[in-house]
C-alpha cells in the first residue's frame, strides 16, 4: 500500500496530515487527514477515534471546524477523518448533494452503477484501520464517532462490530435512516427498494436487537431544523429502551446542526471515548 | 444604523452571528461576525476582542477555524470578526489574491480607483466599533489582534491609537510592510509611490517611534513558509528594542502560516488580553 503526503501541519504539539491511497475497497484514490498527538511515538502507540462527517464533507470539515486538536493532544489520542464517499470522474455521482459523491452513507452498495465503488463499509471496518496501525504509530485500540449521516455510520458500524470498538459517540446522528427522507432515499439507491437489505444498517433497529455493544453517547441540538423529520433521535432512545443498551442521549436546548454545535461538545466526546480508550 | 441578521448559533453557551450593515466608510454594504459569550447582557457588558483576517478571508474563517469561543465564553470575552475589505461588484477589484477585494490592508487608500471605497482604517478605528458598542452588550474595554495581513492591522492600529485598546496580540504579522513585496505592492496601490505616506501604517516603523501603547504579544511560526520574504518578525523585535516597546515575540519551531497554528495559540492570546480587559 502507498500512501502520498499532502499536507503537513504541526498541531498542538503534534501534526495533522492528509495522505492520499488507492482504496481496494472502493476502487479509487480516497484521501484521509490524521492528527497524531504529541504522545505517539514507535514507543507509545496511540488509541485511534475514527470521525465520520456528514454530507457533502470531506476529510478536513471536522479537521479544521470542530477544535478537538487541543483536548486530544492532553489525553494522546489520534483522529482520523476519512473522506464521505469514493471520489473521482470515474466514480457514478448524482446531482443531489444527499446521494453519491459527499454522501457514501458507509454503507456496501448492491445497485447498479453504485456497487463498483460505493463500498465505504468495507473501507471503514477492514481497509482503512489496517492500513492506519500498519502505518502510524497507533494501537488497536479504537472508537469511532461522526455527524449526522456520519453518527448513523458510527453508531452503525459500531453496533455490528462490537469487539473492534471500545466505544460510539455520535452528533446529530440519522438515527432511523428507514423511515427518513435522506435514509430512504440512499437506501434505494445503493441497497435496492426490498427493504429486508436496509435493517443491517438501520442503527435504531440495530440497537433494538443489540443488548451488549459499544457504550453509546449521542449530543443532538434541540434547535437542529432537521431534528423532526431526518433525525428522530427519539426511535434511538426508544431502541435502547427496549434492548437496554448503554446509551445516554442529551438533548441540549438552542444548539443547531452546525459545527459550532460539534465544537461546544466535543471535549465531553473526547473524554467519553478516553475513559474507555484506557488499556 | 440597520442591522440585518444573517445566521445565528448557539456556541458555547454563548451566540455566534453573523450580519451585514450599510457602511458609510466604505460606501458598501458590509458583513462582521460577533461572538457574544454567555456573560454578556445588558446587566454585564462584556469587553470585546477585535481580531483582523489575512489575505482572502472574510469574517468566517476566524471564527470557524480558531477554536476561540471555549476560552472566550469562559473568560466573558465578545469577539468580533469584520470582513477584510469592501465588498461587491460596485467595489473595485484585482486578479491577484493580494489586492483589492480581500486584501484591504487595513489602510485609507488615497489613489483611484480605490479610495472610493477601501477606507479600512475608518471603519475599524471608529465606525465598527460604535455600532457595535451602541447595538450590543458591550463595554468600550476593547482588544484588537489579527493573523498575518491582519496581523499587521492590529498591531498598526493598536500602535496609532493607544487609548482606544488596552492590548493587542497578532499571529503571523506582516511586520514591516514597506520593505515585502505584499506590503509594497498593496501601499503603492492604495496610497501611491510616495513612501512618506507608507509610514503611517507600517508597524515596525510606528514600534520604533511608539515608546508608549498596548502591550503586545506576537507569536510566529518557524516553519512559516512567508517568514523571511514576508513577515520579518525581525524588524518588529528591532524596533521594539530600540524604544523599549512591550513586545513579547514568540518564535514557534514547527508551526507555519495556517489556522492550525492559530488554534493551537489562540488560548494563550486570550488570556494575555483577558488579563487587560479587566476592569
Amino acid at each position: 500500500m502507498t500512501l502520498e503526503n499532502i499536507s503537513i501541519n504541526k498541531s498542538f504539539s503534534g501534526w495533522h496530515k492528509q495522505y492520499s491511497h488507492h482504496s481496494d475497497s472502493l476502487n479509487c484514490p480516497m484521501r484521509f487527514a490524521i492528527f497524531l498527538p504529541p504522545q505517539a511515538s514507535n514507543d507509545q502507540r496511540v488509541p485511534v477515534l475514527y470521525w465520520l462527517s456528514g454530507l457533502t464533507c470531506s476529510d478536513e470539515n471536522f479537521m479544521q471546524k470542530a477544535g478537538a486538536q487541543r483536548l486530544a493532544a492532553e489525553l494522546g489520542i489520534a483522529i482520523v477523518a476519512p473522506d464521505t464517499s469514493p471520489r473521482g470522474d470515474k466514480v457514478p455521482d448524482d446531482d443531489g448533494y444527499d446521494l453519491g459523491q459527499g454522501a457514501g452513507f458507509y454503507v456496501n452498495a448492491t445497485q447498479a452503477p453504485w456497487h463498483r465503488h460505493y463500498r465505504m463499509y468495507d473501507y471503514l471496518v477492514e481497509e482503512l484501520p489496517a492500513l492506519i496501525e500498519a502505518t502510524f504509530p497507533v494501537s488497536d485500540r479504537r472508537a469511532i464517532a461522526g455527524h449526522s449521516m456520519g453518527g448513523h455510520g458510527a453508531l452503525m458500524i459500531g453496533l455490528r462490530n462490537p469487539g473492534r470498538y471500545r466505544s460510539m459517540s455520535a452528533f446529530s446522528p440519522i438515527s432511523n435512516p428507514s423511515v427518513c427522507p435522506w435514509g430512504q432515499k440512499a437506501f434505494s439507491a445503493y441497497l435496492g427498494s426490498d427493504t429486508a437489505a436496509w435493517r443491517q444498517y438501520d442503527t435504531s433497529l440495530l440497537m433494538r436487537d443489540a443488548p451488549e455493544g459499544p457504550p453509546a453517547l449521542v449530543d443532538q441540538g434541540a434547535s437542529d431544523p432537521y431534528l423532526a423529520e431526518q433525525l428522530q433521535p427519539q426511535a434511538l432512545q426508544a431502541a435502547a429502551q427496549a434492548s437496554g443498551y448503554p446509551l445516554q442521549l442529551n438533548l441540549r436546548e438552542g444548539y443547531d446542526h452546525s459545527y459550532y454545535f460539534i465544537a461546544s461538545f466535543i471535549d465531553q466526546h473526547l473524554r467519553f471515548h478516553a475513559t474507555h480508550l484506557q488499556d
